[in-house]
């Protein structure tokens, strides 16, 4: 029998029809509900019409007099691109049991939502509407530059053609554009953001994943920040391959934390000398000590502990093989889902990580020293690493990673800290019997591998 | 160093100004606000406006001509109350260290709102104004006969008295009444609800606190259901005193869970046999066993899990006091704080759970089957109990335990199986030295004593 997350309640499938005009963060917001509701276990998907559009199109569609709403042969290929990208999307809900399917469009007038309102009707999908609006100019000129120079319709164009064109396009769709009413539209189910979130209005909100992904949106943020991770330093108990416990640091592990602050200042660059941040460390001694030195308002959170690893608390690997052989080849097979008897899963602590996650879209700078499985979840959300994949990544000891959200992407760096820690990494499949337990050995992760920096 | 909760992280006080005519449903929404904040130890207060007038103006506020916007001494009660309530609520915050105070008031012109607004600044609270706008005819006249028979106002007054003059004071009001306007409030933050939450409107919700609360009015409802609260049958490990684990049931255990579906159909009553109901329970075969032979869907929930008493997991009171009598006697002195080694304390069980009372605000008909401290918690929020008393109080094994919120108050009624068990509780200082481990014993608490229907 599952055990399920808040998630799960309903047996509800929604579809999110996005509305707004070009340049209003549709594809932005879409791209992050999916990542969130995925980390959440949630099946979502995207459907960038856009995408159909360049595929039928093809050459068509070169400039804005294709988007000219007397340009028939531009509507007829518009409709065809919707048309497809529904289909798909229906499909999607039939044979891969999908749960949110998310349709990224301007969907600008009152007919086109209409007849997407009547296909989810007729497929059992809860159609919800989720209009970004904004007359703020400074965010819409900020948004058009991110666009021209990631959209796939103006890469290869000279930077000029794309901001005159895009505007012609945009006035284009303005000409028709109606937008969601509280009144007009008073029998549907619908978000409507008002320049990001400085107002919204939510009109019959019911199940509760709408009322999931409308919090979600709610508090999201467009100021730029970054959000630092790091492992605890070395600790008594990495040096024994012991796990779990409240262990201090080992010498090495302080050498780790004395050395955190310039890391930090190195990693801020120049400029930014003065930034504020916020450090988050979980209950546990080892990530405080190594917290101590840094010269920030700092944060206790329960939620950020380790994985409870239950009865294997305090054991090595080696040990839990030798006690609990089934168990140790249970967890090989699946580490996401298996359970530490008397403790948790990654699934339980993605869990409890949630209210962080939140916490995190709300906050700007926040620095968060905690421990190996934490950390994977918690950069799997960010990086959008699949859950098969997530539990086996190579986080290594005494290493800071900064993470810089982007319009379409979140860019990584590393910092390397100078001093040499035990690698706690165990590649799926290896037995840790006859093994050295400690000291380094070669890492294989996915992640980290290629990064050229690992330990 | 305190661990932080989710609701920690920012040094903000809140004033919630409500906003609505009489009948609006009001004070039912600030007192769950309060019940809802307070559970997770956030200091909220409710100032009532109406109490303060009835206080100021006795016998002067007899009928609805004293709400006359046109009877001077009237106006003048009204704002000497107002003005009353605001300065215990300013006093409030200073001298309780008041986090979020509400202001239970009609606050129906922009005049009003606006020296509100005034006065909050002055003393770097943030207003957040929270509008019931209801046009809806039945659910007025729905809470119209819940105010009138319960209104202070109206308790000595013939019924017939009470609907007239209440609805001829609603008229007084909605001469003058302003309601809250996108356009004329946007520098404001206000959430302005329409017919309970059929659309939502939020302006510049920008904290944290404030976040929650709207994500907590959101997710309200009013439609009528129970909540039925069960521990699992006695287990293995109640009968030989020993705490945590995952113990099977008891043979008188066993008899409980066969019992339990006669139980719940005698506590629907007659009508209601065919009441649909759906069955939480925790990860733990104890409470599964119990649900297993109720007919009704089933989900399990981690979050429903024991208090995890980590290194004293197995261990009964009398191990635990020999091995770690300095925890044994800090757990007694603050039960609701203390953690156990490597385990919980009740302040993390109410994190955990608070997804489960979000989630149990929106649903309908639940019965929950879980364990003593996680059940102690849930009932605490229910029937608000303060903190350092829900750790104490006696929930007996083998009783169900009804739940029906009312407008202003939760009923709560008892079945008892007539199926022994052990006594699991343990009264604040005692020790389990030299005396008996089970059997029965005599129950000392706040709560179950008075019910008479203590095994």
């Amino acid at each position: 029998m599952p055990v399920y997350s808040i998630s799960h309640v309903e047996n509800v499938r929604v579809c999110v029809v996005m509305v707004g005009l070009p340049a209003r963060g549709k594809s932005l917001i879409s791209q992050k509900i999916v990542r969130y509701l995925s980390w959440l276990s949630i099946k979502s998907k995207c459907f960038n019409v856009g995408n159909y559009r360049r595929e039928v199109a093809k050459e068509a569609a070169v400039d804005a007099n294709f988007f000219d709403p007397k340009n028939e042969e531009g509507l007829a290929y518009r409709r065809q691109a919707i048309d497809l990208a529904i289909k798909d999307m229906m499909n999607w809900f039939v044979e891969d049991n999908g749960v949110v399917g998310i349709l990224d469009a301007t969907n600008s007038t009152r007919e086109r939502r209409d007849r997407i309102l009547k296909l989810c009707r007729e497929n059992y999908i809860e159609p919800m509407f989720l209009e970004s609006w904004c007359d703020d100019k400074e965010l819409i000129l900020q948004n058009i530059t991110d666009v021209k120079t990631t959209s796939p319709d103006y890469v290869t164009k000279p930077n000029e053609f794309a901001m005159t064109d895009f505007l012609k396009r945009i006035e284009h769709y303005e000409s028709v554009y109606e937008t969601m009413d509280a009144a007009t539209d008073s029998d549907l189910t619908f978000v409507k953001l008002v320049n990001v979130n400085s107002q919204i209005i939510l009109n019959r909100i019911e199940t509760y994943l709408e009322s999931r992904i409308v919090y979600y949106v709610m508090n999201l943020h467009i100021k730029p920040r970054s959000i630092w991770l790091s492992r605890h330093g070395e600790s008594e108990f990495n040096l024994t391959g012991q796990i779990g416990g409240d262990a201090d640091l080992s010498e090495r592990g302080w050498k780790y934390a004395k050395k955190l602050p310039e890391l930090v200042l190195k990693s801020l660059g120049e400029e930014h000398q003065h930034t504020n941040l916020t450090v988050w460390t979980s209950t546990l001694k080892r990530t405080q000590q190594t917290a101590s030195f840094l010269p920030y308002k700092k944060l206790q959170w329960k939620a950020l502990d380790e994985l409870d690893a239950g009865e294997c608390d305090g054991m090595t690997y080696e040990e839990i093989e030798k006690t609990f052989p089934e168990d140790f080849k249970a967890r090989d097979d699946n580490k996401y889902e298996y359970r530490y008897r008397g403790g948790e899963s990654y699934r339980d602590i993605v869990i409890r990580l949630e209210p962080i996650i939140m916490e995190l879209e709300r906050q700007e700078n926040i620095l968060i020293i905690t421990h190996q499985a934490v950390l994977r979840c918690l950069y799997a959300y960010f990086m959008n690493v699949p859950q098969e994949e997530s539990p086996w990544m190579s986080i290594p000891l005494h290493t800071l990673i900064k993470l810089e959200p982007r319009a379409y992407s979140t860019l990584v760096s590393r910092l390397k800290a100078d001093i040499p820690a035990v690698s706690t990494y165990k590649e799926k499949g290896t037995s840790q019997l006859g093994e050295a337990k400690t000291g380094e050995t070669i890492f294989k992760s996915r992640d980290l591998l290629n990064s050229g920096d690992v330990v």
